[in-house]
Protein backbone atom coordinates (compact mmCIF):
# COMPACT_ATOMS: atom_id res chain seq x y z
CA UNK A 1 0.00 0.00 0.00
CA UNK A 2 1.26 3.21 -1.13
CA UNK A 3 0.15 5.74 2.29
CA UNK A 4 1.95 8.97 3.21
CA UNK A 5 1.99 10.34 6.76
CA UNK A 6 0.91 14.06 6.96
CA UNK A 7 1.21 15.51 10.44
CA UNK A 8 -1.10 19.14 10.18
CA UNK A 9 1.70 21.65 12.50
CA UNK A 10 3.24 19.48 14.68
CA UNK A 11 4.37 20.84 18.09
CA UNK A 12 7.10 19.00 18.97
CA UNK A 13 10.47 18.73 16.97
CA UNK A 14 10.95 15.15 18.90
CA UNK A 15 7.17 13.56 18.14
CA UNK A 16 8.36 14.39 14.66
CA UNK A 17 11.50 12.42 14.88
CA UNK A 18 9.61 9.86 16.40
CA UNK A 19 7.22 9.71 13.79
CA UNK A 20 9.52 9.13 11.02
CA UNK A 21 11.64 6.22 13.12
CA UNK A 22 8.00 4.37 13.30
CA UNK A 23 7.21 4.92 9.76
CA UNK A 24 10.38 3.58 9.05
CA UNK A 25 9.98 0.57 11.55
CA UNK A 26 6.54 -0.23 9.79
CA UNK A 27 7.83 0.14 6.02
CA UNK A 28 6.47 3.73 5.39
CA UNK A 29 8.47 6.26 3.97
CA UNK A 30 6.35 9.00 2.43
CA UNK A 31 5.99 12.02 5.14
CA UNK A 32 4.27 15.61 4.63
CA UNK A 33 4.80 18.10 7.16
CA UNK A 34 2.46 20.85 7.44
CA UNK A 35 3.91 24.05 9.09
CA UNK A 36 6.18 21.80 11.40
CA UNK A 37 8.40 22.77 14.15
CA UNK A 38 11.72 20.91 12.95
CA UNK A 39 14.79 20.86 14.77
CA UNK A 40 18.07 18.84 15.41
CA UNK A 41 16.15 17.48 18.26
CA UNK A 42 13.68 15.55 15.57
CA UNK A 43 16.96 14.22 13.86
CA UNK A 44 18.05 13.12 17.08
CA UNK A 45 14.86 11.39 17.52
CA UNK A 46 14.58 9.82 14.25
CA UNK A 47 17.62 7.54 15.12
CA UNK A 48 18.12 5.90 11.67
CA UNK A 49 15.40 7.03 9.77
CA UNK A 50 16.82 10.41 9.09
CA UNK A 51 16.69 9.56 5.56
CA UNK A 52 12.28 9.80 5.91
CA UNK A 53 13.07 13.57 7.36
CA UNK A 54 15.22 14.47 4.58
CA UNK A 55 12.77 13.12 2.16
CA UNK A 56 9.90 14.95 3.88
CA UNK A 57 7.38 17.44 1.78
CA UNK A 58 7.03 20.29 3.87
CA UNK A 59 4.40 22.76 3.15
CA UNK A 60 2.73 25.89 4.53
CA UNK A 61 -1.08 24.82 3.99
CA UNK A 62 -3.47 22.32 4.82
CA UNK A 63 -5.16 22.46 1.47
CA UNK A 64 -1.95 22.14 -0.48
CA UNK A 65 -1.71 18.76 1.56
CA UNK A 66 -5.27 17.50 0.49
CA UNK A 67 -4.46 18.04 -2.94
CA UNK A 68 -1.65 15.05 -3.24
CA UNK A 69 -3.97 12.55 -1.89
CA UNK A 70 -6.89 10.13 -3.93
CA UNK A 71 -8.22 9.25 -0.18
CA UNK A 72 -7.54 11.71 2.99
CA UNK A 73 -7.66 9.74 5.94
CA UNK A 74 -8.10 11.76 9.46
CA UNK A 75 -7.87 10.35 12.56
CA UNK A 76 -9.27 11.54 15.46
CA UNK A 77 -8.78 10.96 19.47
CA UNK A 78 -12.28 12.15 20.51
CA UNK A 79 -14.91 10.55 18.32
CA UNK A 80 -18.62 11.05 19.02
CA UNK A 81 -17.93 13.04 21.88
CA UNK A 82 -16.92 16.60 21.75
CA UNK A 83 -17.45 16.22 17.59
CA UNK A 84 -20.37 15.06 15.79
CA UNK A 85 -18.46 13.56 13.05
CA UNK A 86 -20.23 13.51 9.65
CA UNK A 87 -19.10 10.34 9.38
CA UNK A 88 -18.32 7.87 12.07
CA UNK A 89 -15.35 6.95 12.74
CA UNK A 90 -13.76 3.38 11.79
CA UNK A 91 -11.03 1.02 13.64
CA UNK A 92 -7.51 0.57 12.51
CA UNK A 93 -8.58 -2.86 11.69
CA UNK A 94 -11.67 -1.46 9.68
CA UNK A 95 -9.09 0.88 7.85
CA UNK A 96 -6.99 -1.70 6.76
CA UNK A 97 -9.69 -3.64 5.18
CA UNK A 98 -11.25 -0.55 3.63
CA UNK A 99 -7.62 0.05 1.64
CA UNK A 100 -6.74 -3.63 0.82
CA UNK A 101 -6.29 -3.42 -2.93
CA UNK A 102 -6.52 0.27 -3.52
CA UNK A 103 -4.55 1.66 -5.14
CA UNK A 104 -4.72 5.26 -5.37
CA UNK A 105 -2.89 8.00 -3.24
CA UNK A 106 -3.73 7.60 0.61
CA UNK A 107 -2.88 10.78 3.15
CA UNK A 108 -3.08 9.42 6.69
CA UNK A 109 -3.72 12.91 8.55
CA UNK A 110 -2.40 13.52 11.69
CA UNK A 111 -3.22 16.55 13.85
CA UNK A 112 -1.64 18.49 16.40
CA UNK A 113 -0.77 17.44 20.14
CA UNK A 114 -2.33 19.80 21.65
CA UNK A 115 -5.80 20.21 19.59
CA UNK A 116 -5.55 17.17 16.90
CA UNK A 117 -7.45 18.06 13.59
CA UNK A 118 -9.66 20.88 13.33
CA UNK A 119 -13.66 20.54 13.16
CA UNK A 120 -13.22 21.93 10.03
CA UNK A 121 -10.37 19.26 8.55
CA UNK A 122 -11.98 16.90 9.61
CA UNK A 123 -14.81 17.91 7.25
CA UNK A 124 -12.93 17.77 4.37
CA UNK A 125 -11.51 13.65 5.00
CA UNK A 126 -12.92 10.75 3.25
CA UNK A 127 -12.92 9.04 6.32
CA UNK A 128 -11.81 9.45 9.80
CA UNK A 129 -10.22 6.78 11.88
CA UNK A 130 -9.79 6.29 15.80
CA UNK A 131 -7.83 4.73 17.73
CA UNK A 132 -9.90 2.49 20.52
CA UNK A 133 -8.35 3.96 23.75
CA UNK A 134 -10.01 3.70 27.44
CA UNK A 135 -12.45 6.33 29.00
CA UNK A 136 -10.09 6.96 31.88
CA UNK A 137 -7.39 8.61 29.39
CA UNK A 138 -8.25 8.93 25.79
CA UNK A 139 -5.83 11.32 24.62
CA UNK A 140 -2.53 9.39 23.37
CA UNK A 141 0.54 10.96 21.94
CA UNK A 142 1.07 11.85 18.49
CA UNK A 143 3.84 9.33 17.83
CA UNK A 144 2.09 6.35 19.69
CA UNK A 145 -1.14 6.86 17.62
CA UNK A 146 0.80 7.15 14.06
CA UNK A 147 2.34 3.85 15.58
CA UNK A 148 -0.40 2.18 16.42
CA UNK A 149 -1.92 2.54 13.39
CA UNK A 150 0.80 2.23 10.96
CA UNK A 151 1.69 -1.15 12.97
CA UNK A 152 -1.84 -2.37 12.04
CA UNK A 153 -1.59 -1.32 8.43
CA UNK A 154 1.46 -3.16 8.11
CA UNK A 155 0.97 -5.98 10.09
CA UNK A 156 1.54 -9.44 9.12
CA UNK A 157 3.53 -12.52 9.97
CA UNK A 158 6.96 -12.48 8.49
CA UNK A 159 8.62 -15.06 7.02
CA UNK A 160 10.01 -17.60 8.98
CA UNK A 161 13.67 -17.00 8.85
CA UNK A 162 14.74 -20.54 10.20
CA UNK A 163 13.25 -23.85 9.62
CA UNK A 164 12.53 -23.94 13.84
CA UNK A 165 10.08 -20.86 13.22
CA UNK A 166 7.16 -22.49 11.00
CA UNK A 167 4.21 -23.20 12.92
CA UNK A 168 3.33 -27.01 13.74
CA UNK A 169 0.75 -28.28 11.52
CA UNK A 170 -2.20 -29.76 12.25
CA UNK A 171 -0.76 -33.18 11.50
CA UNK A 172 2.19 -32.70 13.47
CA UNK A 173 0.20 -31.82 16.48
CA UNK A 174 -1.43 -34.48 16.03
CA UNK A 175 1.77 -36.56 15.76
CA UNK A 176 2.61 -35.17 19.10
CA UNK A 177 -0.91 -35.99 20.55
CA UNK A 178 -0.18 -39.68 19.34
CA UNK A 179 2.91 -39.89 20.82
CA UNK A 180 1.87 -39.44 24.04
CA UNK A 181 -0.82 -41.83 23.63
CA UNK A 182 2.04 -44.18 22.93
CA UNK A 183 3.62 -43.11 26.34
CA UNK A 184 0.62 -43.75 28.33
CA UNK A 185 -0.29 -46.61 26.30
CA UNK A 186 4.02 -48.09 27.07
CA UNK A 187 3.50 -47.34 30.82
CA UNK A 188 -0.02 -48.79 31.11
CA UNK A 189 -0.90 -45.49 33.51
CA UNK A 190 -4.16 -44.54 33.76
CA UNK A 191 -4.93 -48.21 33.99
CA UNK A 192 -8.33 -47.62 33.11
CA UNK A 193 -8.74 -47.38 29.31
CA UNK A 194 -11.39 -44.54 29.62
CA UNK A 195 -9.58 -42.60 32.11
CA UNK A 196 -6.65 -42.96 29.89
CA UNK A 197 -8.90 -41.49 26.87
CA UNK A 198 -9.27 -38.81 28.72
CA UNK A 199 -5.93 -37.97 29.96
CA UNK A 200 -4.92 -37.81 26.32
CA UNK A 201 -7.74 -35.49 25.52
CA UNK A 202 -6.67 -33.01 27.71
CA UNK A 203 -3.57 -33.43 26.47
CA UNK A 204 -4.83 -32.94 22.81
CA UNK A 205 -6.88 -29.77 24.21
CA UNK A 206 -3.71 -28.48 25.50
CA UNK A 207 -1.62 -28.66 22.79
CA UNK A 208 -4.38 -27.00 20.86
CA UNK A 209 -4.29 -24.67 22.50
CA UNK A 210 -0.81 -23.88 22.83
CA UNK A 211 1.14 -21.87 20.11
CA UNK A 212 3.81 -24.13 18.88
CA UNK A 213 6.06 -24.40 15.93
CA UNK A 214 7.21 -27.09 14.00
CA UNK A 215 10.58 -27.86 15.21
CA UNK A 216 9.31 -27.65 18.70
CA UNK A 217 6.89 -30.38 18.13
CA UNK A 218 9.64 -32.50 17.47
CA UNK A 219 11.43 -31.18 20.27
CA UNK A 220 8.68 -32.54 22.42
CA UNK A 221 7.90 -35.69 20.69
CA UNK A 222 11.80 -37.33 21.46
CA UNK A 223 11.95 -37.03 24.95
CA UNK A 224 8.00 -38.68 24.49
CA UNK A 225 9.18 -41.63 22.17
CA UNK A 226 12.36 -42.33 24.13
CA UNK A 227 10.56 -42.97 27.09
CA UNK A 228 8.15 -44.87 25.85
CA UNK A 229 11.07 -46.86 23.67
CA UNK A 230 12.89 -47.33 27.59
CA UNK A 231 9.38 -48.62 28.54
CA UNK A 232 9.25 -51.20 26.61
CA UNK A 233 12.55 -52.53 26.51
CA UNK A 234 12.13 -52.90 30.46
CA UNK A 235 9.02 -54.69 30.11
CA UNK A 236 10.17 -57.17 27.30
CA UNK A 237 13.45 -58.17 29.57
CA UNK A 238 11.27 -58.30 33.03
CA UNK A 239 9.41 -61.14 31.34
CA UNK B 1 -7.02 -9.62 31.81
CA UNK B 2 -4.54 -8.85 34.68
CA UNK B 3 -1.53 -7.64 33.14
CA UNK B 4 1.17 -5.72 34.69
CA UNK B 5 4.26 -3.85 32.31
CA UNK B 6 7.57 -4.64 33.49
CA UNK B 7 10.35 -1.92 32.23
CA UNK B 8 13.72 -4.08 32.86
CA UNK B 9 16.55 -1.07 33.28
CA UNK B 10 14.51 1.17 31.49
CA UNK B 11 17.77 4.12 30.51
CA UNK B 12 15.53 7.21 29.15
CA UNK B 13 13.35 9.03 31.86
CA UNK B 14 11.29 10.20 28.74
CA UNK B 15 10.60 6.53 27.97
CA UNK B 16 9.47 5.79 31.20
CA UNK B 17 6.57 8.49 31.01
CA UNK B 18 5.53 7.71 27.97
CA UNK B 19 5.02 4.02 28.81
CA UNK B 20 2.88 5.36 32.39
CA UNK B 21 0.47 7.13 29.54
CA UNK B 22 0.14 4.65 27.01
CA UNK B 23 -0.60 2.21 30.08
CA UNK B 24 -3.19 4.28 30.80
CA UNK B 25 -4.53 4.72 27.29
CA UNK B 26 -5.31 1.31 27.28
CA UNK B 27 -6.55 0.69 30.35
CA UNK B 28 -3.66 -0.93 32.09
CA UNK B 29 -2.36 0.05 35.31
CA UNK B 30 0.40 -2.05 37.10
CA UNK B 31 3.96 -0.95 36.72
CA UNK B 32 6.69 -2.53 37.74
CA UNK B 33 10.31 -1.06 37.61
CA UNK B 34 13.53 -2.69 37.61
CA UNK B 35 16.64 -0.22 38.14
CA UNK B 36 15.09 2.54 36.51
CA UNK B 37 16.23 6.01 35.76
CA UNK B 38 12.98 7.80 37.55
CA UNK B 39 12.89 11.74 37.13
CA UNK B 40 10.70 14.60 36.66
CA UNK B 41 11.23 14.33 33.00
CA UNK B 42 9.24 11.08 33.65
CA UNK B 43 6.52 12.48 35.10
CA UNK B 44 6.37 15.35 32.55
CA UNK B 45 6.07 12.62 30.19
CA UNK B 46 3.65 10.45 31.96
CA UNK B 47 0.86 13.99 31.31
CA UNK B 48 -2.76 12.57 33.15
CA UNK B 49 -1.15 9.34 34.21
CA UNK B 50 1.51 10.43 36.94
CA UNK B 51 -0.62 7.89 39.10
CA UNK B 52 0.47 5.08 37.21
CA UNK B 53 4.09 6.02 37.89
CA UNK B 54 2.95 6.85 41.70
CA UNK B 55 1.60 3.58 42.27
CA UNK B 56 4.81 1.93 40.25
CA UNK B 57 6.54 -1.46 41.95
CA UNK B 58 10.64 -0.23 42.29
CA UNK B 59 12.59 -3.13 42.21
CA UNK B 60 15.71 -3.76 42.14
CA UNK B 61 16.60 -7.49 40.62
CA UNK B 62 15.18 -8.98 37.65
CA UNK B 63 14.70 -12.57 40.10
CA UNK B 64 12.28 -10.14 42.43
CA UNK B 65 10.03 -9.26 38.96
CA UNK B 66 9.57 -12.83 37.72
CA UNK B 67 8.40 -13.87 40.98
CA UNK B 68 5.84 -11.86 40.86
CA UNK B 69 3.99 -13.58 38.16
CA UNK B 70 2.55 -16.66 36.82
CA UNK B 71 3.22 -16.15 33.10
CA UNK B 72 6.14 -13.69 32.11
CA UNK B 73 5.84 -12.86 28.30
CA UNK B 74 9.02 -11.55 27.18
CA UNK B 75 9.28 -8.64 24.10
CA UNK B 76 12.54 -8.87 21.69
CA UNK B 77 13.00 -7.10 18.63
CA UNK B 78 15.29 -9.16 16.76
CA UNK B 79 13.62 -12.50 16.88
CA UNK B 80 15.92 -15.44 15.14
CA UNK B 81 18.81 -13.66 14.55
CA UNK B 82 21.24 -12.61 16.56
CA UNK B 83 19.32 -14.67 18.79
CA UNK B 84 18.28 -18.41 18.90
CA UNK B 85 15.09 -18.78 21.01
CA UNK B 86 14.43 -21.98 22.62
CA UNK B 87 10.74 -20.79 22.16
CA UNK B 88 9.86 -18.86 18.72
CA UNK B 89 8.51 -15.23 19.40
CA UNK B 90 4.77 -15.15 18.69
CA UNK B 91 3.45 -12.25 17.41
CA UNK B 92 0.87 -9.44 19.43
CA UNK B 93 -2.18 -11.15 17.42
CA UNK B 94 -1.25 -14.31 18.88
CA UNK B 95 -0.25 -12.92 22.76
CA UNK B 96 -3.91 -11.48 22.95
CA UNK B 97 -5.69 -15.10 21.94
CA UNK B 98 -3.04 -17.04 23.82
CA UNK B 99 -3.87 -14.80 27.10
CA UNK B 100 -7.79 -15.13 26.65
CA UNK B 101 -9.64 -16.22 29.16
CA UNK B 102 -5.68 -16.76 31.32
CA UNK B 103 -6.71 -15.75 34.71
CA UNK B 104 -3.12 -15.82 36.25
CA UNK B 105 -0.40 -13.10 37.00
CA UNK B 106 0.62 -12.03 33.53
CA UNK B 107 3.96 -10.03 33.64
CA UNK B 108 5.17 -8.21 29.78
CA UNK B 109 8.89 -7.69 30.22
CA UNK B 110 10.53 -5.11 28.28
CA UNK B 111 14.48 -4.63 28.16
CA UNK B 112 15.96 -1.74 27.62
CA UNK B 113 16.07 1.00 25.10
CA UNK B 114 19.85 0.13 23.96
CA UNK B 115 20.21 -4.08 24.40
CA UNK B 116 16.74 -5.13 24.98
CA UNK B 117 16.52 -8.00 27.07
CA UNK B 118 19.38 -10.68 28.01
CA UNK B 119 19.43 -13.60 26.42
CA UNK B 120 19.50 -15.00 30.07
CA UNK B 121 16.28 -13.38 31.12
CA UNK B 122 14.45 -14.02 27.69
CA UNK B 123 15.29 -17.82 28.65
CA UNK B 124 13.40 -17.42 31.72
CA UNK B 125 10.36 -15.86 30.20
CA UNK B 126 7.46 -18.75 29.24
CA UNK B 127 6.67 -16.85 26.13
CA UNK B 128 8.35 -14.70 24.07
CA UNK B 129 6.50 -12.04 21.50
CA UNK B 130 7.65 -9.75 18.57
CA UNK B 131 6.54 -6.36 17.26
CA UNK B 132 6.20 -7.55 13.22
CA UNK B 133 8.62 -4.66 11.41
CA UNK B 134 10.37 -3.85 8.17
CA UNK B 135 13.87 -5.13 7.61
CA UNK B 136 14.95 -1.98 6.83
CA UNK B 137 15.04 -0.56 10.54
CA UNK B 138 13.63 -3.29 13.24
CA UNK B 139 14.11 -1.63 16.19
CA UNK B 140 11.37 0.12 17.67
CA UNK B 141 11.50 2.72 20.45
CA UNK B 142 10.77 1.33 23.68
CA UNK B 143 7.67 3.12 24.28
CA UNK B 144 5.79 2.76 20.51
CA UNK B 145 6.37 -1.20 21.12
CA UNK B 146 4.64 -0.63 24.68
CA UNK B 147 2.03 1.14 22.49
CA UNK B 148 1.34 -1.70 20.01
CA UNK B 149 1.62 -4.25 22.05
CA UNK B 150 -1.21 -2.75 24.97
CA UNK B 151 -3.19 -1.88 21.60
CA UNK B 152 -3.13 -5.63 20.28
CA UNK B 153 -3.93 -6.91 24.05
CA UNK B 154 -6.89 -3.97 24.64
CA UNK B 155 -8.03 -3.69 21.38
CA UNK B 156 -12.23 -3.74 20.71
CA UNK B 157 -14.49 -1.57 19.48
CA UNK B 158 -16.20 0.84 21.22
CA UNK B 159 -19.55 0.40 22.20
CA UNK B 160 -21.78 3.12 20.07
CA UNK B 161 -22.44 6.34 21.88
CA UNK B 162 -24.82 7.95 19.76
CA UNK B 163 -27.44 5.95 17.62
CA UNK B 164 -25.45 7.03 14.91
CA UNK B 165 -22.72 4.86 15.76
CA UNK B 166 -24.30 1.85 14.99
CA UNK B 167 -23.01 -0.17 11.97
CA UNK B 168 -25.49 -0.51 9.23
CA UNK B 169 -27.02 -3.93 9.28
CA UNK B 170 -27.69 -5.90 5.82
CA UNK B 171 -31.06 -5.26 6.20
CA UNK B 172 -30.38 -1.19 6.10
CA UNK B 173 -27.68 -1.66 3.30
CA UNK B 174 -30.22 -3.71 1.14
CA UNK B 175 -32.70 -1.10 1.48
CA UNK B 176 -30.18 1.26 0.50
CA UNK B 177 -29.88 -0.64 -2.84
CA UNK B 178 -33.58 -0.95 -3.41
CA UNK B 179 -33.74 3.27 -2.64
CA UNK B 180 -30.86 3.44 -5.95
CA UNK B 181 -32.97 0.71 -7.80
CA UNK B 182 -36.01 2.85 -7.71
CA UNK B 183 -34.47 6.00 -8.80
CA UNK B 184 -33.09 4.39 -11.76
CA UNK B 185 -36.65 2.97 -12.32
CA UNK B 186 -38.19 6.75 -11.64
CA UNK B 187 -35.51 7.70 -14.20
CA UNK B 188 -35.81 4.86 -16.79
CA UNK B 189 -32.15 4.93 -16.58
CA UNK B 190 -30.73 2.95 -18.69
CA UNK B 191 -33.12 2.45 -20.55
CA UNK B 192 -31.72 -1.41 -21.44
CA UNK B 193 -33.51 -3.45 -18.26
CA UNK B 194 -30.32 -5.42 -18.49
CA UNK B 195 -27.67 -2.50 -18.60
CA UNK B 196 -29.91 -1.60 -15.29
CA UNK B 197 -29.27 -4.57 -13.43
CA UNK B 198 -25.98 -3.64 -14.15
CA UNK B 199 -26.10 -0.35 -12.67
CA UNK B 200 -27.66 -1.52 -9.46
CA UNK B 201 -25.06 -4.74 -9.13
CA UNK B 202 -22.50 -2.18 -9.06
CA UNK B 203 -24.00 0.00 -6.78
CA UNK B 204 -25.02 -2.88 -4.64
CA UNK B 205 -21.20 -4.06 -4.54
CA UNK B 206 -19.63 -0.21 -3.76
CA UNK B 207 -22.42 -0.58 -0.70
CA UNK B 208 -21.02 -3.87 0.30
CA UNK B 209 -17.09 -3.12 0.37
CA UNK B 210 -18.55 0.48 2.61
CA UNK B 211 -17.95 1.23 5.90
CA UNK B 212 -21.15 2.47 7.08
CA UNK B 213 -22.98 3.22 9.69
CA UNK B 214 -27.12 3.04 10.59
CA UNK B 215 -28.28 6.62 10.26
CA UNK B 216 -26.07 6.90 7.19
CA UNK B 217 -27.86 4.59 5.08
CA UNK B 218 -30.66 6.87 5.96
CA UNK B 219 -28.92 9.90 5.60
CA UNK B 220 -28.14 8.74 2.19
CA UNK B 221 -31.50 7.12 1.51
CA UNK B 222 -33.33 10.28 1.80
CA UNK B 223 -32.39 12.20 -1.37
CA UNK B 224 -32.57 8.84 -3.56
CA UNK B 225 -36.10 8.72 -2.25
CA UNK B 226 -37.22 12.17 -2.33
CA UNK B 227 -35.76 12.81 -5.94
CA UNK B 228 -37.71 9.32 -6.92
CA UNK B 229 -40.92 10.80 -5.51
CA UNK B 230 -40.50 13.98 -6.96
CA UNK B 231 -39.49 12.45 -10.66
CA UNK B 232 -42.79 10.06 -10.81
CA UNK B 233 -44.75 13.69 -9.67
CA UNK B 234 -43.14 15.31 -12.93
CA UNK B 235 -44.17 12.19 -14.59
CA UNK B 236 -47.29 12.28 -13.92
CA UNK B 237 -48.33 15.92 -14.17
CA UNK B 238 -46.81 15.54 -17.95
CA UNK B 239 -49.36 13.08 -18.67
Amino acid sequence: MNAAVVLVEPEGPANVGMVARTMKNFGFSQLVLVNPNLTEESYAYAVHAKDVLDSAVILDSFEDALELFDLAVGTTGKPGKNYIPDRAPIMPWELRETLEGYSGRVGLFFGRESIGLKNEELAKMDLTVTVPTSEAYPIMNLAQSVAVILYELFKRKPEPAVEALKPATRKEKEKLVETWAGLLRALNYPKDAERREVFIRVFRRFVGRAVLYGREVHTLMGPLRKARIKLEECHNAER
